[in-house]
């Protein structure tokens, strides 16, 4: 039997698609997990069910205007209640805390993972954007703040996984199992048309809009890869993407001697949420698990690197270093946005990405600050060109 | 940079598939390994190739009508020549032999086996009949003379590669894949007229005469769900065999929290070898890496019971406990043999199987005694069915 302290866990991001997950996970271990913090960006009514569900002891809104009537919707229970973006990151910093699972959308996740880290917390990262805009920072700071990250995104769960036990030297290629996402068989044509609608339905996995978005433009394996070479230090020209539309090999690792390990099972976050709760042990779960009957048959390809062009910006960003991941992650958030308000076209937006990053002033050893400017400049000049599209 | 100390080798079995490959292995890495010790059966002339090549301290030639030829054969190298069955077990608990590579055809490998566990030696284990025959005396001794059994057998291999770093009580499945062997999508009407030249031509697999056989027959996979039980702990309802034709999971295991690892590559008994005198360390190879681009499909089917019995016979073994594995494994030496020899067919082998088990002596707590008499008695019984047919 293994004995499992009870662990406190600041769920950040817990209205969206992995935050409502790993509630659900904490909810069915309650004798493991406690939900301690919660904190949302605006679908306050939801936080509202989450406060009575899951009895946190801290909550934050960071829409400070929805605090007032936050409050006095909890006003009978005995929960903590916060606003702003302040607040978020001072909950990560919490004593009490002893994982923060950061579930953000996107770079909004950087300023409460770095509080996290300075405490030197086990942080269960699923905001992959923190590694993308950040990585050398974050992972400077680890060092030095003694933190640790478990990753959460189900491709570097895998990596994890196959990595426990294995010798830090004995990597020689992570490889990276991506979908396709829907529009794996259409030709450059055809995704001139496709509609943000399409491109919401993902073949394998439900998860929130933007990352969806990421998925069906393969900006999202781009960030895999960049959150990669952060995570385990292994350089680009070491990480390979292959398309694997099944999604039941989520990744796998080869090792010096030629052996390669996979972690698998069927399309389910709660898997990788749970295993960055337990790490290094694994809880008994009632997930579904894989019946081989049912998948007869994994199949794998080469990516189109014409089609989906964000791959090789996101190898380039990795190469040119500096901010460049930075402006490619900010120009990325602009034309999603852009493009699910249909202000721009499917292939419009890796032209943009690319004039972006083109044009952003390019920093070489990015501090904080640096990166904040990067950011707000990026957004201004991405923000420019679907303008004058 | 890892520091590994040279490990001097006995290589059971030297002329063998396995121990050809393991002196491969050994070739290539002069810095880590040293053939200390070779021995063979009954191929004196490639044992004297051998000892040219690999200049071993000591050698035993099993045939001792063999010794003197291969004693003057090498009569100018350094090398101590032996023969005989008890040579080579005291080979096996020689003090300076770090590795014993236990690599000899089915039951033979039994005796010196059991001489390295009982001088507390690492085993590299390619002899699967051992744990067939006597999984649990084997256990017993590996724990009171503190011995270790690595697995030679890619499938067991593949699951140690795979528990690796993982808590022993976290395994919820073991997943055994099975290529399915040459007569995979036979009717059992077409397997009823199989000739032995069919039965040798694995899929994927280079192997020695007994164990393609074995392969053909599925005999090797009832083996393998044996050796795993013991191996591993693992009760055999959660042993499952799923066939994989092309051969590149080499096994995997399902923890309790859903997630499945698996370890894969090209078949190369090469790196299972190799892992094994390398472990837990790897070591950089040249074997041929797994392009997926070659192998752009991988598929999955239930083993048909019908037409191999073979696989029901071990569980059913299993289950019985006692000597009856040991029936097993003698009854099917000897028809595999007869197999060969023409002198029946290949669906015989399984009813011949069937009316030893039936027959032989059923001993509940079997001493090492009693493994060697029902070995006499199982072969004798599966001879007489084979001259009465």
């Amino acid at each position: 039997m293994t004995t499992l302290t009870k662990k406190n866990i600041a769920v950040l991001g817990s209205t969206g698609s992995i935050g409502t997950q790993a509630l659900e996970v904490i909810g069915a271990n309650p004798d493991h997990f406690s939900a301690y913090a919660l904190t949302a960006g605006f679908n306050v009514d939801l936080l509202i069910q989450q406060c009575r569900r899951f009895e946190p002891e801290v909550v934050v809104i960071a829409d400070e205007s929805k605090y007032q009537y936050l409050k006095e919707a909890v006003a009978d229970l005995p929960v903590k209640v916060f606003a702003g973006a302040d607040a978020i990151a001072q909950v990560a910093e919490m004593e009490v805390v002893d994982i923060v699972l950061t579930a953000m959308v996107g770079y909004s996740g950087l300023k409460p993972t770095i509080h996290a880290v300075k405490a030197g917390k086990t942080i269960a990262l699923a905001n992959k954007e923190t590694l993308v805009v950040a990585g050398e920072l974050i992972n400077d700071l680890c060092e030095k703040h003694k933190a640790s990250i478990i990753p959460v995104d189900s491709e570097h769960s895998a990596i994890f996984q196959c990595l426990t036990g294995e010798g830090a030297d004995t990597v020689e290629q992570l490889i990276l199992t991506a979908s396709g996402g829907p529009f794996r068989t259409m030709s450059r044509e055809e995704l001139e048309y496709v509609t943000p609608s399409q491109a919401l339905k993902h073949p394998n996995w439900e998860m929130g809009a933007k990352i969806t978005i990421d998925s069906a433009s393969m900006m999202n394996k781009g960030f895999e890869v960049i959150e990669a070479k952060w995570l385990f230090g292994v350089d680009p020209s070491r990480i390979q993407v292959v398309v694997h539309p099944q999604s039941i090999i989520h990744s796998m690792v080869q090792f010096r001697d030629g052996s390669i390990k996979a972690q698998l099972g069927l399309p389910d976050m709660k898997l990788p949420i749970q295993y960055a709760f337990t790490y290094p042990d694994r809880l008994v779960s009632n997930f579904p698990r894989l019946n081989f009957a049912l998948y007869p048959q994994f199949t794998f390809e080469q990516p189109d690197p014409e089609k989906f062009r964000n791959l090789a910006y996101a190898y380039y960003a990795l190469d040119k270093a500096g901010n460049m991941p930075c402006i490619l992650n900010a120009a990325n958030e602009v034309v999603v946005a852009a493009f699910l308000k249909n202000r721009i076209g499917f292939l419009q937006m890796s032209d943009i990405i690319e004039l972006t990053m083109d044009k952003c002033s390019f920093i070489n050893h990015p501090t904080y600050d640096d990166y904040v400017r990067t950011d707000a400049e990026a957004r201004r000049i991405a923000g420019e060109f679907i303008q004058t599209t």
